[in-house]
């Protein structure tokens, strides 16, 4: 069982839900992907989900970044191709890890009073609907038995932007600034592929990085490997670990020096 | 075994204690409750176990916040009437949590040798005493062979705010601040109910908040149910998942907005 | 297994870590020990392996701060007396932790294509090379399977600034400033004890900081053996629970009060 909310270490809520977990299903191993995503960013979650679900063993994922906890917005079990299933509010974030396990074989919402905590409250669904169903899922229940079936079609999708492919030029947003102020574009390799061909290491490129329409800012990265291929406090553009591309700096936080943030929209372009 | 503490997840103190509850106890299962308390608040702590407890398994739990540390204050442990034992210091921390499982049926004092490290710190009991001990509990040791029995009476109250109830008027203070900036006060359901009967949502209350004798902040905000009730950026009163009565605004941090914190003393009435 | 990083908790890494050692050696315990050293800072995650390691089950310790990723440093298997196995790159992070776990037996350069993963980015060897080589040495695997053996006398050392001892005078460098602001020194209790032979207890010290060749902060402290040997709000100087030399303010953070932090070097005089 893993989980992934952006309920913050410092609160109570996400040892609850591990501890109701375990209440129901001591045997379970649980895995915290993040507790610290940013409040209310369905997308941030939905992307921490992308990359850490492959790497995880098959089982229940519960992701909690829900806004619109107390209103209609369904309580959603999706079934997975490898075998997982990933629980959460039916707002986008589960879909772009259900994507890459393969994708959705099906959707059932968490209807069954049997698979909830006794009392279900209007603002913690992360305790009395989704841990107590995840937990279940460990034991062993089907994901048909916690409510009735929904039409994958019909998921509410999580805003994410496409970037724009075009003769050497790649145009792309920020999707996530993570911890050490990497910039993670909306973009992946075989989108550089398919925008530049074969990028050797070294080959200079020119952004021009435009944020909530204000004047653009202009700089120039290496496309490189490593970060070491770039000297310290030097751009880069990379191919990260999971095949997103990415801008940083090496040895220092990007978002910082660069003065760019998620939504920023970044144009590059061969030098 | 839980583990609450202000130790701060940056530092190696936390887990610290777990490898030394599982290098004691390898088959237990450690839940982290939070290390991430704030610095010398015991009444947090004790706040965020009064949550806690009741959805974590019956186990040994230990909370240390714990500015007296290496003075004579007596190291404790609580037995309750659920059959868990809390660990900690005689500070307050553990009372809270121990009333909302179903209240204490013995204390002892942790002086017992057997139970301890060898060495015993002069200024990390979390690591010599209490891990320890909670460790000898989870594998059967019963609390008073941990040490002398202690009176209940005796033990150091957590300095609570409590609530004043009028005719259609409740005055409570801000105990707790959570990660998503909503201000918990020292008042439940019942008391909303006993000062204002039955609330409908939507029922709008003039609050009316003093800071260390300041001016008063006078503001509206609306009785609800859940935060949709309310539009983006407007303020409401609630009644947390765990029975608190909390204010809040829908989709922002209220400690920030309306500039309130801890030890805010508020006034509600019926607009 | 034991996880070190300053991958942050905010992001999916260090639970793609854990997950990876899960997904090969499910019945491992699994222990972070912290996810939040400062960036970059591989004396800092040095440090708290030397403080936590000797409180952990022998076992398989990662460490991974990694500036250096995907450059030819060396990945690393420093198996210890004690029986641990340490992994993490060849940049001197290991090294104070296998000191205090009774010194290096010997060096193995992680190269066995066996027990990484199937591809090995240049940019995550903590998921692709550390994580699943721990957990094949938690399964067993000896670490002399890992890869070819390497001279420990060629391991590259973290710089690790050494007290000076004089005549009722010792001086030492500020190497860790821990969550509550306390400043922990490159000192230990023999250092002062070879300075000042016993102090007693209230002993006054005159202390002289340096911070990158800025005018010297002079002020006074007290030796101490528990924090509350102080008045709320004095500075002492007292022997931490893993017998390191450390500057604090009772219920304060020392370095903001003082104005100090990592690499000041304090001179401490009998006042």
């Amino acid at each position: 069982v893993s989980l992934t909310t952006d309920f913050g270490l410092r609160d109570p809520s996400a040892a609850i839900c591990r501890g109701v977990v375990l209440g129901i299903a001591p045997e379970a191993l649980v895995v915290d992907i993040s507790h610290e995503v940013a409040k209310y960013q369905i997308r941030d979650a939905a992307l921490l989900l992308w990359c850490a679900l492959p790497y995880l063993p098959v089982g229940a994922h519960v992701a909690v970044v829900d806004p619109g906890v107390g209103t209609d917005r369904l309580p959603l079990a999706v079934e997975t191709a490898r075998g997982d299933v990933l629980l959460g509010p039916d707002n986008g974030i589960l879909l772009p890890g259900a994507e890459r396990l393969g994708g959705i074989t099906r959707v059932h919402v968490l209807e069954s009073h049997e698979y909830r905590l006794p009392v279900v409250s209007r603002t913690f669904h992360g305790r009395d609907l989704f841990a107590p169903a995840a937990a279940h899922v460990a034991l062993g229940v089907p994901v048909d038995a916690l409510g009735p079936a929904h039409d994958p079609n019909d998921l509410v999708q999580v805003g994410w932007p496409m970037p724009e492919i075009g003769q050497d030029e790649l145009t792309a947003s920020i999707v996530y600034v993570d911890t050490f102020g990497n910039l993670k574009l909306g973009a992946e390799a075989e989108d550089v592929q398919a925008a530049f061909g074969r990028l050797e290491p070294g080959t200079a490129l020119d952004l021009e990085a435009t944020i909530d329409g204000g004047p653009p800012k202009r700089f120039r990265a290496r496309w490189a490997e490593t970060f070491a291929q770039v000297a310290d406090g030097e751009p880069l553009v990379y191919e990260d670990s999971y095949g997103r591309i990415c801008l940083a700096i090496n040895q220092a936080a990007a978002a910082d020096r660069l003065g760019l943030a998620e939504d920023a929209r970044l144009e590059l372009r061969r030098a």
